[in-house]
């Protein structure tokens, strides 16, 4: 490299188009998230999977229909063709063929996926993104998977602080099924037509409408009776009524969705999270292949700022749903760069009991999962912060005790004590700096405790060192305040004295990082009290 | 996709050449290693990035060498080439150069990069593999991010549990450029030779002389005196040994060199971890670009087994180390597919000054950083744990309580009961899981607890639900245990009773996850006490 030296290097100083760098704030944010979400998936028991970021080209290869051309190809360069990765859900379905022994699972994945797709950065689209996934694979009486991923997703809103602000839109493809047939649709325009139906939160029912008759040849009395059930939505009464249309519960198709939805309803009032939930009839999802109970979670009021520092709430256009299981048939996407358009749903899924088969040829492994969509929810999360005061001070680094030393003519620095100071707080698990100067001046290490919201300075003075003392300070106390100078402790007992000023700060609702603190609240009930 | 249920598929159900799939128990080891060495970089007030999986063909190019060839290409599909990451380093410069905001910073990065290597994964040698890079950029006072880098080396090998049993190999730049200097290299010969040295760890001095003089063209006498030096290890002592030899102190480099490494052993004292450090002049890095210290931590025992069931323990060969900051000069690499060739070094670094002035053009910022192996170590963690007794229960989930119901004649299953108690046990942040069947049987809910290794069931039944009641119980207890078959507690106090038990139960040091928790004791030194 040293040879490089002398020459004038022309490198295009950016990344990738549709990709960007993860830093600070921003980093820290989205950390917490995954923690949040990574808590609750392991409150329930279950466990992660890493697969490779390419698969055999073939593996992917006629997965995701016309999106495939968004697929990433590695250069062949020799041996194996390959593909990075389009979502994690054929990845999961190529492991569960490959270990067959495996029969049943709950996993979840958090992980980047690639779509060369054009990026709309205010959106949050882009070409490399993060995806996760939870998926519980196995056979089980019926909807009690169903209706534990409905409560993890309630707890993962509720962890992050969503709670009362965001809706789990649901249907059942069998209800839909049932629907159309007596609605007199044929068998072979019925997925044609609930893809149209999906299409009921973007567009007007004239719209689809149209779509249905003029692009889909459907009958327009048929359309007609379709339009009568899909515009309605509600929770139990709704399944009520559908149950006393003796049409509908005539029909096999539709009777089962009934019941399944019955069961459902049922156990998720006993998880308390049955409030959350708003059966909509025109819930369709863009994708072939569910087979049962189908979600999508909105949230209210979450479009983001625009750069054009417009806000896009209220503008009553979605954008795209994050696309769980992306397969053939996705005209419905939303391609529109237009950054009035809202974030749309967050979170999405539904039962898919056929897809596994596709990689094992005959084994099948019945499925039902959810897919979040974690650059949406970052995008929310920020704004929301950066819309309350107390979360102004997100710290970057989590450092508790800045080490510091003044002193007057003749100071040496105190490199030493300093350094045995942090030494003696790492070793009691504290996290802890110091100034890598010899000589630090004391303004200097303040400005540097300050930048990063340290809550607490152990200050060293030559004549403190000498007695066996030291100040403890806790930084940012109002002017007045008793220990606004710190607190003179015995250098022996540093350790214990830091810890119990940490665990009081900890306890304290006024922390210096209160903001983003609120998004694990519920954590913290999980400590168990120290009773041994 | 289901157009294509009918038709025969072919897939070849495997994953890339020199890729896997991690699950399960190694997922647990795997992500337990991580969240320890995180844990330690955080203490010292490290923050993350997370740059793209690929970047600009061009920033990649040329930077290196030989090995550029083992870069993946992405396919040129239109727009921008790009390829995916060789190491976490070039991007890290490639950031800092964009950034010129930031002048220092401590930045760690655990994340995969790809190499079109042969792949050996008997030596843990993959094609996607992960590297955990740490390092600190800025400007500050000689050698003490030198000195925390190297006690944050210590911290977390004893974080995993490898405390007595790893070496920090030590040398300094500046010293082997005096040395070969004083023994009348010529300047243009310096890097070549220092190459040749760096091989003393697998190769004999006469084999290493024999490439100096042969093909190297240095004069015969010259390679002898290096020869004086090179094979020279110790601690202090050798330091004042060559603090005295007048030709060496005598010289520009070596003598800046000597002061450097006295003040970084004055700083490895004050943190207490001189003793892991051997001064080992035979060290000299493969890489160009490293301007000061440089160091290597080697683990004794640490060759995994191989799949013939051979251990390569002693064989005294030693594999190629891992590269931080990979670059043309890279013959020193093995290569080997013997399974007998052992896993090396786990860590490896440097102070490297000049490098991020390639990407800015003119600024420059000092840096200092270590990678850490982490396949290499997670081997080596995963053959330690297998050995040992007490870990033989590493559970891939985490789940606290299973909640299970029994009864007799007319049994019903009691889910409600079941649902509302985990649904309980969940809102107080409490890890279970319940048998998703209606009415299943005893025996297969024991089954599934104990499959995972799960601490507590609590067991429902008519009678004890009628009366407000249930029976916990810890699983595993011995025969004839006071609590063996469980203990009866009231329904109203479910958690404080669990809870209780959980505190009680990791306080324990023969708790079921004994094992692998050894490798973070010292986070539970964290947990500040709770002085309310």
């Amino acid at each position: 490299m040293p040879k490089d030296k002398g020459e004038k290097t022309s490198y295009q100083l950016k990344v990738p188009k549709g990709t960007k760098d993860w830093e600070g704030r921003d980093m820290v944010i989205r950390d917490k998230i995954f923690t949040n979400i990574t808590n609750v998936f392991k409150r329930h028991g279950a466990v992660t999977i890493d697969t490779p970021v390419f698969e055999l080209k073939d593996i992917l290869a006629g997965k995701y229909g016309e999106d495939s051309k968004l697929i990433y190809d590695l250069a062949d360069q020799g041996g194996e063709l390959c593909s990075l990765r389009y979502d994690l859900t054929v990845p999961f379905a190529r492991w569960l063929a490959m270990n067959s022994s495996i029969q049943n699972i709950k996993r979840y994945h958090i992980a980047k996926v690639y779509r060369r797709d054009q990026p709309a950065m205010t959106k949050g689209r882009m070409r490399e993104f993060y995806q996760c996934d939870f998926d519980i694979a196995g056979a089980y009486d019926a909807m009690l998977p169903d209706a534990e991923i409905i409560r993890i997703t309630c707890e993962i809103f509720q962890s992050l602080g969503w709670e009362g602000r965001y809706t789990i839109k649901m249907n059942h493809r069998k209800i839909l099924d049932g629907i159309f047939e007596v609605c007199g649709v044929p068998k072979e325009k019925l997925r044609m037509i609930s893809s149209a139906v999906d299409k009921l939160d973007k567009s007007p029912w004239e719209e689809v409408r149209r779509e249905m008759t003029e692009d889909k040849g459907l009958d327009g009395e048929v359309a007609d009776r379709i339009g009568e059930y899909v515009v309605q939505k509600g929770g139990r009464e709704l399944l009520e009524r559908l149950k006393g249309n003796a049409k509908l519960s005539g029909n096999e198709s539709g009777s089962a969705g009934i019941e399944d939805m019955k069961k459902l309803f049922d156990y998720l009032e006993t998880f308390e999270v049955l409030d959350k939930v708003s059966f909509d009839m025109s819930l369709a999802r863009g994708l072939d292949y569910y087979t049962g109970v189908i979600y999508e979670v909105v949230t209210e009021g979450s479009a983001p700022q625009t750069s054009e520092g417009q806000t896009s709430q209220g503008a009553g256009k979605k954008d795209s749903k994050p696309k769980k299981h992306a397969t053939n048939v996705d005209g419905e996407e939303d391609r529109s760069n237009d950054p009035s358009v809202g974030v749309g749903s967050v979170a999405a899924g539904g039962r898919y009991d056929n897809l596994v088969s596709m990689f094992s040829g005959k084994q099948q492994i019945p499925c039902v999962g959810i897919s979040f969509g974690v650059d949406r929810i970052f995008s929310i999360t920020k704004q929301r912060l950066a819309a309350d005061a107390s979360a102004a001070a997100i710290r970057t680094n989590e450092v508790d005790v800045y080490v510091m030393a003044f002193g007057g003519k003749g100071f040496e620095g105190l490199l030493k004590e300093r350094m045995q100071v942090a030494k003696r707080l790492w070793d009691a698990g504290i996290k802890a700096e110091f100034s890598w100067k010899v000589k630090p001046k004391l303004p200097q290490q303040f400005k540097a405790a300050e930048v990063n919201g340290v809550p607490f300075a152990i200050i060293l003075g030559d004549e403190e060192v000498a007695q066996g003392k030291c100040k403890i300070k806790e930084m940012g106390l109002p002017e007045g305040h008793a220990e606004k100078e710190g607190v003179m402790i015995e250098m022996a007992s540093l350790e214990k004295e830091v810890l119990e000023r940490l665990g009081r700060q900890e306890s304290s609702p006024t922390g210096l990082a209160g903001g983003i603190d609120k998004m694990s609240m519920e954590d913290a009930a999980r400590e168990p009290p120290k009773t041994g």
